[in-house]
């Protein structure tokens, strides 16, 4: 491996001596603007970089935090969880003048996105989203020397500090309210399970209506999207024996199921029930309004910023557990139909 | 002013010479652990950073787009327009595994990040959107030297490159199909008119109904939120002549609107005919389907970074004009009720 070029190679290269390498680096007067120039293109000529420790050192904070998302831009930008996340994180943030720095990537480049924002020092630390089972960011980031929150449950959480907001209550209270109205044939259109949050939710669907004796509903993948709630929302009514109630993944999957129902004459709540997950701003004008769960992704981002800032800050930050979500019925579910 | 600290004074201060203090600055081999550390000890101590061009030279590029929002935060997570953005520009910037930067703040502290953002280097560039008028962005970016583009109409850029998608044909023909179809009291729900966008839309509106021969119909606000857009249904709704249509200044606001119509047992689009801005994903789920403009503000995202690419390798970049927005006629539209 090539040694890293210095100031005395740089010097060396320009002609000059190490000091006015020093006093143009250090862009201090008494040097002509020509030498300067020089030193300048013979530095970049060599890639000459400070090493780490003086990056650090120079830069002190990098006065931001770092967010990457490894989902497809299209599901980014439908989905109201994220800019309420970023919202709540840049409250925090905002307040000292720090940003939060976006990556969109793939899960097969996520890791070299990570060691970049770590090498480069071009943030503080991260906020882990949308965990994965056997996810790899948090040794990765244990690896990297990257302070690191992990954005839900702390078994998630593989020695991080993790910021949890629990949607298990919101289901298992959805689905003991639909089993209350009369409802046998539950059906769930889950999100993508290679995410825990999806597959959780869909274990306390699953495990409520064990719990009540009632046997499994058919289950579906919707992927978190509109177009995956719509398509899966047509399979499920066109069975022989449709459900009468239906658990969706997330609001938007939900909305788009309510709308397919109207438009296959399957009136809601009269026929079938709908209930949806986030509370976004939408879910009261749908019609009929959706019954969803509040989770606060503002709170949520603006929780997991502060408690970064406590790790960074030296604590010994606990996991911390912000109130769970709250089922929200409104008039998109009603009692089960006579058969 | 204080003098900035130079090696020579570091080297001082740790009783070092200054070839070690570059040793250890630079990370380089051949020095005693314990010595490094109260070098690195004593820079930090005296506040040493390298100078700007030092920087420059030793980060390079920043690898990092900015992106300074100066709306509610609540604006923002509410606003499927801004997700959609932030993934076409990180979908330019991640095939490089470069960052967006992402600042929330108010139109107060809005200079002060600009200028952290040049000073620090945290970024290469910046673009600059929801332009207001008199907007001091284009003139504070050439002061500060930041590279930037104006997402938005070239008359708004002030001399800087501008990427736009012009909004106005998808209004003139919202309501020149309305007036075909026999509306007479067409009614607009603008966004906040400080935002050059939002007054460009009820510019269209009013412009259209002019050369139509129609009178102007009410105006209310609707603050480009669900909320904003409700209140001003309910008023419009409630006039002695209600209007027979309502163009919105986003789907947000005329989501909400079609859900108070129909709360107030006002069918649309039998009664009441309905129009969005920006076909969001969820428009075509909504009941009925919302007539809406598609805008691609992913598209826009994209195009917006890669024009900021080029400023930033020099070239001389003329405006980029985007195809412009086009209406969607939905459902939500019909014909104007017999009085």
């Amino acid at each position: 491996m090539a040694r890293r070029p210095t100031i005395a190679d740089v010097a060396r290269h320009a002609g000059v001596s190490r000091t006015s390498v020093s006093f143009a680096l250090n862009d201090r007067p008494g040097i002509a603007e020509e030498t300067k120039e020089r030193i300048l293109a013979a530095a970049a000529e060599l890639g000459w970089t400070p090493s780490r420790p003086a990056r650090a050192l120079s830069l002190g904070k990098a006065g931001a935090f770092g967010l990457v998302l490894a989902r497809d831009p299209d599901q980014i930008g439908a989905d109201l969880f994220f800019p309420a996340f970023i919202a709540g994180v840049e409250v925090a943030l905002g307040e000292r003048g720090d940003g939060l720095m976006v990556h969109l990537t793939t899960p097969e480049r996520e890791e070299s996105v990570y060691e970049r924002l770590a090498a480069d020092r071009r943030v503080d630390g991260v906020l882990l989203t949308d965990l994965r089972h056997e996810d790899p960011r948090p040794a990765l980031t244990h690896r990297l020397g990257l302070p690191a929150v992990v954005v839900g449950q702390s078994e998630w959480s593989d020695g991080l500090t993790s910021v949890g907001l629990d949607d298990r209550p919101a289901y298992v209270a959805a689905v003991r309210r639909l089993a209350e109205l009369g409802h046998r044939r539950i059906a769930h259109v889950e999100g993508p399970q290679e995410f825990r949050h999806a597959h959780r939710r869909r274990s306390a669907w699953e495990e409520t209506l064990g719990d009540l004796g009632l046997p499994p509903g058919p289950v579906l993948p919707g992927g978190f999207t509109a177009e995956g709630g719509a398509r899966a929302t047509r399979e499920l009514l066109s069975l022989a024996e449709p459900p009468t109630a239906i658990v969706y993944g997330n609001d938007l999957a939900a909305t788009a199921g309510l709308s397919v129902a109207q438009e296959l004459g399957v009136p809601v709540p009269e026929r079938l029930s709908v209930v949806g997950y986030d509370d976004n701003p939408l879910t009261r004008y749908t019609h009929p309004p959706l019954s969803s769960a509040r989770a606060d992704a503002r709170g949520w981002g603006e929780a997991a910023a502060q408690a970064l800032d406590r790790v960074l800050a030296g604590e010994e930050v606990a996991h911390v557990v912000l109130p769970p979500a709250e089922f929200i019925p409104r008039a998109s579910i009603g009692p089960a139909p006579r058969p």
